[in-house]
């Protein structure tokens, strides 16, 4: 067990690449993953699990087939298993990802955008 | 599916006790939970979960038997499953607590602290 708490900012300072998730902490199974985001991401879905978008600082959308929902600083969002989404960010956002260790950033859509999993800073 | 964001800053104004979380949203079996804490807690473990600890505004402590954490605003830590713990907070602290559904704010004490579970707000 740590000694002390994990700052999210002091742990946002340390990544210099968009759409690249780096893990702070796991429980249990769950892993919390800090990511920047900028532009557009790619239409994916998540098969196996739902997936919790917390922003720290900025403003981020997440694009539906249907709708698109705007998570600013301080809000939360569940994009249920199963549901296609884009994420979006018109200049760099930082959010929080609270999911299943494992997943993939693009789903089930794996391309260039594909990031390297459990990279943990 | 929602249309909009889950504020926390919104949600937790809707909070009038301490030491009562109120679950906002689920990802899978995981609820995140707000709570809004002063003074001392009780000492207790959950046998088998970790516990996830978000401070959204003020200062918290937790007492473990050998050391204890501070955790500030934008600031997290995993309390790891079967630890003995104390949450403390000199003034009031608001904090995002993150594990499965079903798991009871006292863990193993159960006491006059103990919360009604799985209250949504």
């Amino acid at each position: 067990m740590s000694n002390c708490a994990i700052n999210l900012i002091d742990k946002l300072a340390l990544i210099h690449q968009h759409w690249s998730p780096r893990v702070v902490a796991e429980m249990n199974d769950i892993q919390f993953k800090l990511v920047k985001l900028e532009g557009d991401f790619v239409w994916h879905r998540h098969e196996d699990t739902d997936e919790v978008f917390l922003v720290v600082q900025g403003e981020m959308q997440i694009g539906f087939r249907d709708r698109e929902v705007t998570i600013r600083q301080g809000e939360m969002f569940v994009v249920p298993k199963g549901v296609e989404h884009i994420t979006r960010a018109a200049s760099e956002c930082h959010a929080l990802i609270v999911e299943p260790r494992g997943v993939v950033n693009t789903g089930d859509t794996v391309g260039e955008l594909t990031a390297s999993n459990d990279v943990w800073i």
